[in-house]
């Protein structure tokens, strides 16, 4: 069975070497100093390996049960849960008014890293439950927020967010559900949603589901759309639970992975619901988490893959296959391990150095998220706005490569599940699919975000990394990585200048460049994550650090991925510079 | 569910516009004319759709269960394999001496394609008595033969191939499985075999196991090993079948994919064997058969991801969401289909480039095994030798990477079973572990291949390259095909001069870029591929061929190939000449 320790040592790096959080002087990162942080981390990262890790095969291969209507969840998934309120994990970086901690998002970004590694469809639970509360703190009624969000921060009670139906996913303009207005206030609701994670369970006494529906007067297509609280049971007054509201689940989807949530068809048969928010505005409102839940999603894709990365590497220095072609390096042994072979480092380096880079990319993005939420830094909200698309289409892209790369390492054993490296090729999967398929992402990055403001942030990020390479001109050990950085960022900039010249006369020059660009940019932001982590590394080093090996180690691990993975920026950009004409040249019937 | 139609049209467009197998001059060619090629084609369509399509999803869903010591497979399989023995499907290219239809290899290739885009896991009983079929007839006695062949020509016994151990997979020279010399001239097999594809089942009267083991005398590592015959029921000097043999399965293992074939653990206690070919060369007879058992895995890799691209493609055209980014082209529907917008195309179209790539480059893999074995052309079989790992491990990650891509462009449905496309994903995994991880693939291409008979044939395949470019010139409609093609073996040139130059001071300097260069050697193949289809569509165009629309339209493909696919040999190249040092960099303890 696979094992799962949190690499808390790389966490504190990023948090304290590269982003320098206790000197951020952000209201709310007073306490950010590394003792704290690490007691932090620490904490979590025994309740990942010690409560969440033992139960993901539990979880994957029991999956959730539907049984009269009710559904169980995977034999601990209750305890767990209980354990993991109890620890008051669920409240990290609420608001306190209600209950929460109040810590950083940054903070709570690196504690849900290690929850997502040991447990993916365990820790989903929760993460819906915070998407719903932050939509009704950000939208909600002072009543509203009273009522409901006390008990969804300590996740007595759970969250759901209501989107897909049937017919409409991406373009969700064709929505059917309704709500009709009723004379008290509320709405009737009617209508089918499909793919609704932790849609029922057993782990908590009442769900509330935020549904997107349309209401009478708002027009065609996104328009007409509300947003609406439809708890499973009603919410009287004094608190208390009332009245079953008719909302069923359909049935259980059978999935490829994150077997272990229950991801369920919904179907509101007139259910009770209150309007959260403006009328007709229901998809702003939705829209407000996005830069948060496309994070998530992101860090989803390379926390999997971390969790398969971690046992790949055990499995390399432990099973004996053949021997190092320099030389037996176990000569008493009947093999050497297959760590030793250059083509089974390839694979674990091109791992490795991918994950520390997702985790620096993710972490800022993070903290960005924070400068702007706790500190109206509107160009730290404008570039991870930016950011948003590429942090979650190419990390979860890579993600998911990652943990296949990770399963490979096992040969034959890899594919069988009772090693648990199937579930992890598995479970990353759905990363790339859901809050928006990663080919969504790209439309978003290209369509949308890099006009955005006038251009105003993707000619600020050409400006950061720009300055990044200038601060080490001179260094001879900073020039592996700002060469290639350099290359990188010019081939990136000349993307975006096929786009202007190309995408104003035919928009499909530029969409039909779409994905190339959102994976030349990821390569270019791991590449600026990478000359920061090695100008920290030097940093330490030169200040007299005793962990060298830690140092050194970052600093190759960084060259590898900027000799290996940036020139995957050259082959984008040729894809991008041939246009639209060999993507559309087909007609339909020729396909 | 999904569906499956063979592409025969491509696969004629293949065997005669580019292969010209009809004037191949080869024994066995004879009646390969276009109307007896698609009669044959045409049939095993029919089969493929109505016979084992229907059975792919059954196949994964079921899977085979172990019951009192007895495999059942899914519901359905006895029908269908009776229906393939009783229409000649297991015996096109067998030997006629022993009830074989004697038909071409690239002919029984086209077939398979079919046979395993329809069903995967099916298709492997039959596919591994192949294998064990060719061994027998390679290296058995005339009394082995008529005492083994017929039946498993026709399939009433099936066969298997036992070589992997819990300890070893790769490195056999560990094997432990050993085999006793018995007075009457057989062996006492005692072992545990793990991975046994068809192990067992209840789809024939017999197996008929092929076991590599140690026998005494041989030496240390691989020399020790041999191969042996091991009947499940012993088989009686008049053909009856006599004692059943002491070989169990053990369990049948849970796996990502192929639920439809069982993967066996096999229990040998003891059994009766008789050795197969020379005593303490096993090893060799094994890798006699390697060339073809190698091609046609790289074949399932592509003929799963065919049958997915086929479902993308239909869903792409018959899904509506969203609109045109250039104007509505469904303009009274809700919206128009997923196939208007240029990232869904250019999925598609990376999907259907490879694709038809792969086919072409595998035909003519079996095209030169029949010149090989039918005209004992042995520039045929040195070109095949070299290409073999290539088509085994490029083949496998792109069809892989294809089945992936098709299940993106069905979003939240692609992660839903009942779409079956997350089968196609699960099942086409397989491909790049079984038969030599593609790790190994790449080991055998850099380590072995490139250097065999002085170079030659590599030296060869250059020659070829160039000569096909050089056909061209001054063909302005032909230049982006040569210039792409021109390109791209330069970087191979240039990588393989990287391997000379530093491989021989240090193995680890090639044997870091092997992966890659596997990787920009299947692009060349590909490139070469498409020159060769570009270059005989026009051929046919200029002929008066009225179905224009499907030359231009594999001429257009071929265009998108050369401009999006190609720039990968750069990336390639770059990656393999940063040499050793990135990827040898850490000591182990700094992972």
């Amino acid at each position: 069975m696979p094992t799962y320790t949190a690499n808390t040592k790389d966490m504190q790096f990023v948090l304290h070497d590269v982003l320098n959080v206790s000197s951020a002087g952000l209201p709310g990162y007073e306490d950010m100093d590394r003792d704290f942080t690490e007691a932090v981390l620490d904490a979590a990262a025994k309740v990942s390996a010690e409560v969440l890790a033992p139960l993901n095969t539990v979880g994957d291969t029991e999956g959730c049960v539907l049984e009269n209507g009710v559904v169980r969840t995977p034999t601990g998934f209750d305890r767990a849960f209980a354990a993991m309120k109890e620890g008051g994990w669920t409240a990290l970086d609420c608001d306190p008014e209600y209950g929460g901690q109040g810590m950083p998002y940054v903070l709570a970004t690196a504690v849900g890293e290690m929850f997502v590694s040991a447990n993916m469809a365990f820790n989903m639970y929760q993460g819906l439950t915070h998407g719903a509360y932050s939509a009704i703190h950000a939208h909600g009624t002072p009543e509203q927020k009273a009522k409901y969000l006390p008990k969804m921060v300590s996740c007595d009670w759970t969250g759901t967010m209501n989107l897909t139906e049937p017919h409409c996913g991406t373009d969700l303009g064709m929505m059917r559900t309704k709500a009709e207005p009723q004379a008290d206030g509320s709405y009737k609701i009617t209508g089918q949603k499909i793919f609704i994670s932790a849609g029922d369970h057993d782990l908590a006494e009442n769900i509330i589901h935020l549904v997107l529906a349309k209401a009478p007067g708002g027009g065609e297509g996104t328009k007409g759309i509300s947003l609406f609280i439809v708890p499973k049971f009603i919410v009287n007054d004094d608190g208390s639970l009332g009245a079953r509201n008719p909302v069923s689940v359909g049935k259980i989807e059978e999935k490829m992975g994150i077997h272990g949530n229950s991801t369920c068809v919904m179907n509101y048969d007139g259910a009770t619901g209150w309007l959260l928010g403006d009328l007709h505005k229901g998809m702003r409102a939705m829209f407000t988490m996005m830069n948060e839940a496309r994070l998530g999603v992101g860090l989803q894709g390379y926390a999997v893959a971390e969790a398969a990365y971690q046992n790949a590497l055990a499995y390399a220095k432990d099973r004996l296959q053949g021997r190092a072609v320099t030389g037996a390096e176990n000569p008493n042994g009947p093999a050497d391990p297959l760590i030793v072979h250059p083509d089974i480092r390839r694979n674990l380096m091109d791992q490795k150095a991918f994950l520390e880079g997702a985790r620096a990319f993710t972490f800022w993005g993070a903290h960005l998220i924070d400068r702007g939420h706790k500190a109206g830094d509107a160009a730290a909200e404008g570039l991870v706005g930016l950011m948003t698309p590429v942090l979650k289409g190419f990390l979860t892209d890579k993600g998911f490569e990652t943990a296949v790369a990770a399963q490979q390492v096992y040969g034959g054993h890899g594919y069988i599940e009772e090693w648990g490296m199937s579930q992890f090729a598995r479970d990353a999967r759905i990363t790339m699919i859901y809050e928006g398929a990663n080919g969504v992402q790209a439309l978003d990055l290209v369509g949308r975000k890099l006009a955005q403001d006038g251009g105003k942030h993707v000619m600020a990020f050409f400006e950061m990394v720009k300055a990044e390479c200038k601060a080490h001109e001179g260094d001879e050990r900073m020039k592996p990585f700002t060469d290639a950085l350099k290359v990188a960022s010019k081939q990136l900039q000349a993307a975006g200048m096929f786009f202007m010249q190309n995408g104003m006369k035919n928009p499909n020059a530029a969409l039909s460049g779409s994905y190339d660009f959102m994976h030349l940019m990821g390569h270019v932001c791991l590449g600026l994550m990478w000359t920061r982590m090695a100008k920290a590394a030097y940093a330490a080093l030169d200040a007299g650090a005793t962990d060298t090996a830690f140092y050194e180690g970052k600093i190759a691990t960084g060259r590898y991925y900027m000799a290996r993975q940036l020139p995957a920026c050259g082959m984008h950009l040729a894809r991008i510079e041939s246009g639209a004409e060999p993507v559309m040249a087909l007609s339909v019937d020729q396909f």
